[in-house]
């Protein structure tokens, strides 16, 4: 049975803790946090430690930190030639000391600790310094999701950079119709099934064939008239800009 | 029982046409189409006219036709004093000839004739010329849909460009990220679990709420690694500008 340690205690590791706990394969060893508070209520206080020291032995360590701590917690670790993976999709597997075997299992998928998801649904996107490593991981990776891609560092940046556009853009614009709907009395709540069928829509057509509205016509009558009624410059600045690289797309065909 | 003529036959009419045939209170009547071809599947012949001297008595007209059409065809109907409405979100009610009491039905949800979607979830908007109307307009509606919403022109207007931001320009970020996971050889199923979740994620919080990434963390130093390693100008445009818009988001908090 592989044995898994996990260091971090925010959204991504409490994920992972309790899908480390779901999989009947893996074993839950330990899990490193600054503060032990946020964590009481997925694991035992005996499996919870702040000292590096106090590491126990396991198959993987699993990195879930902020990017940008990821290099210094990699070095802060007391043991050498392990199998050690971080969870990001913006750092490179050259960023992590050296000391031990590097790795990386990122979980494409957008994780708060408030809303629950089926952790084996979540694509992981797997790579390792060694061959003879990637085995190792693959095995741990399929324990938790039943989706594991093997993708190289300039594929997962690229990755990361698709993400952010499909996520943190898109919720953005769903922030820009919570707005409007608010500027207008309008209960956000209207939007939500048009949301989740665009979203969904895309499982049967590609975003190409999926795509409709004012701008796939290069309808200038409506935009214009959707132009003159935003008031607010960023959505007037993000209406024309969004609307031209559509109409570019269409042109392009 | 109502009574419903559809005039039209693209993706909003063959939805509605579905919709009214399941209805048990409703009954619907005649459907006008200029090519009876699109329609064979789903309406026996005798039902379809492309005249609109043969248009049947009914309690309700509904115009499905493509936005600028809607003048035009409101002005073709041969009857006076009937209940008339379109079901466009951008057209004005004023738009329509007065010889008919005039509504406006909109189904704030994207159609495709490709995609079965559940009627009954869609939100209705409704809107009427005179008082009275409302009633006959909400009781036709809810033998639709389990969501009536009553919109004003103004509310309607607001909702449609609402709508263009979470759908057609969700989607067209979405076609980005098809792009960028071609670009690098990666299948684009692997978005897909992130797309659902973050379009489910604001069934539990707020647009605000969900927001994640550099952007939202102002995190410079991924912002100009993605922005350095995007190749096409309007990709790195769009990335630049929704990076600002949520930037100043937050800055307003
Ligand atoms: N959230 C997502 O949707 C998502 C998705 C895919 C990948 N990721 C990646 O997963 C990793 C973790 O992200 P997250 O969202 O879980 O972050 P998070 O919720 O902000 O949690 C960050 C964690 O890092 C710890 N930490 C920060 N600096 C540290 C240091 N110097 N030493 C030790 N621990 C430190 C924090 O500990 P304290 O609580 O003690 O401060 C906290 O447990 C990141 O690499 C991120 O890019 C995130
Ligand atoms: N699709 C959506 O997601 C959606 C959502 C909400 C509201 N709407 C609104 O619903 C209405 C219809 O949209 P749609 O997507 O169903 O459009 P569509 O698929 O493009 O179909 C347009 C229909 O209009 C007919 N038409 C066009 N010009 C005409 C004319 N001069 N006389 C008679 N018929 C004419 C076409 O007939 P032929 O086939 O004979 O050309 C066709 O049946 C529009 O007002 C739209 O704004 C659409």
């Amino acid at each position: 049975m592989n044995s898994v340690v996990i260091i971090g205690s925010g959204n991504v590791a409490q994920h992972l803790i309790k899908a480390v706990e779901k999989a009947p394969d893996l074993d839950l060893v330990q899990v490193f946090s600054r503060s032990h508070s946020g964590l009481k209520h997925l694991v035992p206080q005996e499996k919870i430690t702040s000292n590096y020291e106090e590491l126990k032995d396991a198959t993987i360590y699993l990195i879930c930190v902020s990017d940008n701590a990821i290099p210094s917690v990699s070095y802060a670790l007391p043991f050498q030639g392990k199998l050690v993976a971080h969870t990001s999709g913006s750092v490179t597997l050259q960023e992590m000391s050296t000391q031990n075997r590097r790795a990386v299992l990122y979980p494409l998928q957008t994780f708060s600790k408030q809303k629950e998801l089926d952790f084996t649904k979540v694509p992981l996107c797997l790579e390792s310094e060694y061959e003879t490593d990637y085995e190792i991981l693959e095995k741990i990776a399929s324990a938790l999701s039943h989706t594991v891609y093997k993708i190289d560092s300039t594929q997962r940046q690229a990755l990361h950079v698709a993400a952010v556009f499909v996520c943190n853009f898109v919720n953005h614009l769903y922030k820009i119709g919570n707005d409007i709907c608010d500027e207008y009395d309008i209960p956000f709540a209207i939007l939500r099934p048009l949301i989740m069928e665009t979203a969904s829509k895309i499982t049967v057509l590609s975003p190409n064939e999926a795509q409709t509205g004012p701008a796939k016509r290069n309808d200038t009558t409506t935009i214009n008239k959707h132009l003159n009624g935003l008031t607010k410059p960023n959505q007037k600045e993000l209406y024309k800009i969004l609307t031209k690289s559509i109409i570019d797309d269409v042109e392009k065909l």
